[in-house]
């Protein structure tokens, strides 16, 4: 049995989650936008899951579903009014969804300026602040770190910036934690926040923005008009009711998945880095749960990864969510230089993840390290 | 037993896509740019669907995988270089994919111009050629009409706008012609073609735009740079395999479910329109054999809708891709006035539509049309 250990690339679909697509392609196969009973008993199912993520973001406002966390950054990102004489402040250690979308705003003539992030993923908060102007239209911090796990406060950052300028938007890329952390958008004062379905064992090419209540959006796709003018398409029936499935299920189980993998993630800490000070931890000690990345000096993340895959046990070398390798922008961006640099390995876990494989993960991360360093790698 | 006969809105997943989808949730649930086995294993079963969807459309290029045809109508026209001084020719009974797409360029200063349409819904050819110019940048003429089933031929278009500006891009959106007509995009001269998978079977939530060899566009979502850059998201592997299931499936059934259905279509035609002038057929007779579309002197369509709705029927009014109602567009670029613009009704069908479905509808609508006629509606 292969072991996965890359959840936070993407997770295997919850057989509840199944049963909802397939229902949704065999049964229920209608156009949400008939006028007849089928279509509009579709278009209720829905806005019922549309209710559910606004219930688990604590939040008031609107949901508009998209093809997946990419184009609900980039909707929130293009989509929000921003006069062209305001700057835009992101974090330098965004998810490439948000990143490239803020470079190519930058392109367009827009003054975007990149935070820059701590050595464990978190953004600089006091860089943060110094950042922003009264005059800063829209920043973007992304919640949980997709390469170390890294939360970011995201009440303390929106107050900041609201305390400069009002007026200013505040967006979240929350893929890595929508239905893994509690949430309450509402206190934290987050006007823009993107999720994605597939992360939470839900099916591929589905995602979510939440709008807070009063904010205008310009959309980014044009034609007939679903999802509020905002996201015009057939809408992924089968997807957002295999999401809606998922969501229940993770949120029944969130504290106690979160109690279990705070375990297993502090054992895999131990487990690499007591006895061994050629492995270095790079999430922060009070990361997700769900997430831990280190270093390794004399060992680089691809080998690791190659040699792991020959036991049966599969890793992240970083983000899997790119089809071309991140390349230097996340260890530039994490300070790792030298020998840290290309030792990164990313161990990310989802409920189903046990002891027994994370003890077996140990056994055999810790022999091929001492087979590695030994001659190199 | 439901008789769906409005298939050109959606249609029904068939087993042999659910399969695949299935499949690709429960057990290959990976992320297609992880750098293990399964991850390149997947990659490679995408890149077949693309060279089986390059093998339907006869042509050499590229396919990028999407959200769907609207996103991928979308892609082609926003994503294409042209320069601000040339001008766009589109249909005026483009689909809102295509429609929407046209008029926002407008509104962001380009020379979009819309070419009429005739009675049947195809588009005027006389007056396309009228229209272009040796600056005509871009022109988008849909294959299929999506309202009425009229055929446009591309190969036409494509050549007269060519003749007048070799360098001119030729877009069709295929939503409804892809794996129901045979298509020659090489021959046709076609630059660009969108096309949806849950018009044949597949999932909702899965598209594809071709780009013929040596075109280069630029993205609408930016990202983590999948689909060669430009459509950043992790694929929707279970939607792009069950869409490749339902390719082969449907090409191979493609003659024989078109001889069917012309058949079918034709005894659609004769029952409706035979001993009744008050019952207009829109269609051109040698429109697709999936789509008929007429108009109803005395009655209006929605309420002949609910009427065949309480028999168990389902039909169309008109687009149901649209969210809001299409209004007037349409009847108004089809010229239907008076007493003939509120009574149009689509009947459209599958490769499983039966003749003895026919019948019945058949029976169903005369009465109903007898009944409501008598009084008005």
């Amino acid at each position: 049995m292969t072991i996965y250990l890359d959840s936070a690339a993407t997770t295997q679909c919850s057989a509840g989650a199944i049963e909802a697509a397939v229902g949704a392609m065999r049964e229920n196969y209608y156009n949400p936008s008939a006028l007849y009973h089928e279509g509009l008993m579709l278009k209720e199912q829905l806005n019922g899951v549309r209710s559910m993520i606004l219930g688990a973001l604590r939040a008031e406002g609107s949901v508009v579903f998209t093809g997946g966390g990419t184009e609900s950054d980039n909707l929130a990102l293009f989509g929000c009014k921003k006069p062209k004489q305001g700057d835009i402040v992101v974090s330098a250690g965004e998810h490439a969804a948000v990143y490239a979308a803020a470079t190519e705003l930058k392109q367009r003539g827009y003054d975007v300026r990149f935070c820059p992030v701590k050595g464990d993923g978190s953004t600089d908060f006091e860089a943060f602040c110094q950042m922003i102007t009264e005059k800063t239209a829209l920043a973007s911090v992304m919640h949980v770190n997709n390469e170390t796990g890294a939360v970011n406060d995201l009440g303390k950052f929106s107050a900041a910036l609201k305390a400069k300028n009002p007026r200013a938007l505040f967006h979240s890329d929350g893929v890595q934690a929508f239905g893994k952390l509690k949430l309450n958008l509402q206190r934290d004062g987050v006007d823009l926040y993107a999720i994605s379905a597939h992360k939470i064992h839900a099916p591929k090419g589905v995602g979510a923005l939440y709008i807070r209540k009063g904010i205008r959006l310009s959309p980014v796709v044009y034609g007939g008009g679903q999802e509020g003018g905002l996201r015009s398409s057939t809408e992924n029936v089968p997807g957002i009711l295999a999401f809606g499935a998922a969501i229940t299920e993770t949120i029944e189980k969130q504290g106690e998945t979160a109690q279990n993998l705070s375990f297993l993630r502090q054992k895999v800490i131990e487990g690499l880095t007591e006895e061994n000070d050629e492995i270095r931890l790079i999430s922060p000690e009070n990361g997700s749960p769900y997430i831990v990345t280190f270093t390794m000096a004399k060992v680089r993340g691809e080998v690791m990864q190659h040699a792991l895959e020959r036991k049966g046990i599969l890793i992240g070398t970083g983000s899997a969510c790119s089809s071309n390798k991140a390349g230097k922008r996340i260890p530039d961006a994490l300070g790792l230089s030298g020998k840290w640099a290309d030792g990164v390995v990313r161990i990310s876990f989802c409920r189903n993840t046990t002891e027994a494989e994370i003890d077996r993960f140990l056994v055999e991360f810790k022999q091929i390290y001492g087979e590695l360093s030994r001659y190199g790698s």
